[in-house]
């Protein structure tokens, strides 16, 4: 076991950026590990800008993959091992997000960095390869799957959420390996697919049955380990009308009309869910985002439209579980029926597709949470917060099957945006965090 | 030129189903047409069921052509001809619909019947072959594209509107060719392409240059031949709205949301068109009808939605220039933006693709109307009525170029809606119609 003195119990002040820290048999200093990172910087980079132009949107995600086992292997000289997306598993598995597509052939893609002694704690780092859409191709300035730097910033899709995370992942490795130095325990890498429509790629890897001491996720939370995480529910509403000439439209019931008062009475259970929110959802103004994402209805201009179907996204609190919510969900969709006499015969239905977990928490006193924090803190000078976020990330299937984990990452804009964009300095600065925290939490040798 | 006297002066009574007229040269009875139609039924209804089952939505009409060129030439033994939708000549034509699809290979196929003497008016008989989409096929009873007869009702996207009246007017000829019996003046059978969409495939047919005396289009009208016509334009609201993740809902702003608001405007201009109906439209209790035939946006469930685009659908009363509803539809729509500080700066766009023609109409005592509304008399025991459609028809494309033209057909049910049908007997009646029209005008020899 390495000493752990100085990552969990050491008061304040932490060691300044070019203090040594004795780290399990080796000493090695902010600095030295500072510099290795630092000289990494072009390969990290390099890496990113790959990671960018593979637009791994879901279902097309396996090209990054590819480049990632490219990583770990040609960069790292790891052996990168598939973590294969089971159907049937997947399917059976209570915490599993529900999913209509096809998931036969894909992988998650793992490597573990040979242990250098004993007495270490474990450690996954991982993130995710899938992207969401563009939102909107036109009103990017540039293509959105075109890595193009400008100044210190790194546009394209996916480049803060969170490929910027996985380029630092494999620059920390990177830069400890160049001072010949590996872990007291086993850190296993991984690149996860569907973080973005359900984060079943985590999950199987948690089923793996590898059970770090902790997962580190460097998803674009600078600064701030989010220590309260929402819960998330996508559902689809499967609205049915009655299609007609428009000439004799009085003969029939448009379904896209129907689905504006459906998303009324969703906006009404959103206001709802942000009436009292418990701590420490409190200190957001507005922790409850419900999201009508997708609208896609009728075919034809002059017919009445016969079908409507949305796509949408609500949030919970922590504690309340994913059933509770679809009941309010459904509930309000119902309410939207009920004032119609069509709708009360032909109500909508409700399907699920896609997320469908609980909100997670992770105690402030968490020994990852402190050694993280100082870990950032012996980067940027300031240690990093914690928080509630208003979003879901793949920690929780750490966190639901006893493992600790955490978010921290580079600074990054837009993401799910146009113009999404991540700061090239804060990419090697997560780089450098990670290392610093693989040393702390790992111990190296 | 045909004694007209039967057709267009003399009063009721009107001659009985087995009355013999004499017409040009010929005497044929009005029973001696009947049978010969019905002798071949089943000829039309094979061909209406190869129709039917061609599923000819716009840029997919070619397999109907095919039909109907073989239809021409091997029931009928004519010559079929391609008129070819010509890009330039549409676009630059100003009563042309603005399209944004390809036309280039497009073609309307025409036959003519060989002239048999002198003196006759001449006539196009017209029928479209494009349908529109089959609006849901899940809410259909059987595969829209299945020409399934169930008692006297034959089942199809497109058996009523109108491939029905394409069948009859192949049999309308076909039965007084069985007769030995052919035209005093030129007849032309025209199957077009994109009347559902804008009625370009009719337009260029009226461009080929034959100006007939009077066209007819064998809509599903039965019994009513419909003097006014409104105008109808198809307009598509493309909103831009600031996509971002949806745990930062804040920072963005919903397009799909802005687009209920701009439908509400458009149905406040649906409201004060229906206000004060011109006659005739004042006898129809809603006679303008707006509406949102289609939605597409957003493209995650997680973002929020960067785009939506609404495809309309409204009308205006004959004698107003489209320029003045596209001036009001924008109106609308700018309204809709005013009341958004966000849309204000990014406003909504209007975009013009499909139909964008002003309304028509024919005097009652139009010779044409006369003389059609008897014939459907002699077949039905009642004559015809005239009166305002909240519909267009291409008919409009002759009347605009000083041409004669109506509408007159079987009785079809749901046309644009599910279990779309069209009453057999009701086919076989219009044919019927037709040959006894074909007499009466164009007198048979």
């Amino acid at each position: 076991m390495i000493s752990r003195g100085d990552d969990e119990t050491a008061p304040a002040p932490r060691p300044s950026v070019s203090s040594p820290a004795v780290i399990g048999q080796l000493e090695v200093s902010d600095r030295e590990i500072a510099d290795a990172v630092a000289a990494v910087e072009g390969e990290m980079l390099e890496l990113l800008a790959r990671l960018v132009e593979a637009p791994t949107t879901l279902g097309n995600e396996e090209p990054g993959q590819v480049i990632m086992a490219d990583a770990f292997r040609g960069l790292l000289g790891l052996e990168p091992v598939d973590i294969a997306m089971d159907t049937e598993v997947l399917r059976s598995h209570p915490a599993a997000a529900p999913f209509s597509w096809d998931v036969a052939g894909k992988r998650n893609v793992v490597a573990d960095w040979p242990v250098a002694g004993e007495g270490g704690r474990s450690l996954v780092l991982q993130g995710h390869i899938d992207v969401v859409g563009p939102a909107s191709t036109r009103l990017w300035r540039m293509p959105p799957f075109h890595a193009v730097r400008d100044g210190d910033w790194l546009y394209g899709r996916g480049s803060g959420d969170m490929k910027a995370g996985l380029a630092a992942m494999v620059g920390a490795v990177l830069g400890v390996r160049s001072l010949g130095l590996a872990p007291l325990a086993q850190v296993q890498l991984q690149s996860v697919v569907e973080e973005e429509c359900g984060g079943n790629g985590a999950l199987q890897c948690v089923l793996s049955g590898l059970r770090p001491d902790a997962a580190v996720i460097p998803e674009p939370y600078p600064g701030l380990i989010p220590t309260s995480q929402v819960g998330v529910l996508w559902f689809h509403v499967d609205i049915a009308g009655t299609p007609a000439h428009v000439a004799d439209a009085q003969d029939g019931f448009n379904a896209i009309e129907a689905a504006f008062a459906v998303v009324k009475e969703l906006h009404a259970l959103e206001d709802e869910l942000n009436e009292s929110p418990p701590p420490p959802f409190d200190e957001i103004a507005h922790p409850i985002n419900f999201n009508v994402g997708m609208i896609s209805g009728g075919d034809w201009a002059s017919t009445v439209a016969a079908e409507c179907t949305l796509s949408c996204r609500i949030a919970q609190y922590p504690g309340s579980p994913v059933a509770e919510l679809q009941r309010r969900v459904e509930a309000a969709v119902a309410r939207a029926a009920v004032a119609s006499a069509y709708l009360t015969e032909h109500p909508p239905s409700v399907r699920y597709d896609g997320f469908a977990c609980e909100g997670s928490t992770l105690a402030d006193d968490e020994p990852l949470v402190q050694s993280l924090s100082r870990s950032w803190e012996a980067v940027s000078g300031a240690p990093a917060g914690t928080g509630p976020t208003t979003a879901t990330t793949d920690v929780r299937a750490f966190i639901e099957a006893g493992i600790p984990a955490a978010c921290i990452g580079p600074l990054a804009e837009h993401i799910h945006g146009v113009d999404e964009r991540v700061f090239v300095p804060s990419v090697v600065q997560t780089a450098h965090v990670l290392a610093l925290f693989v040393r702390d939490w790992c111990g190296l040798a």
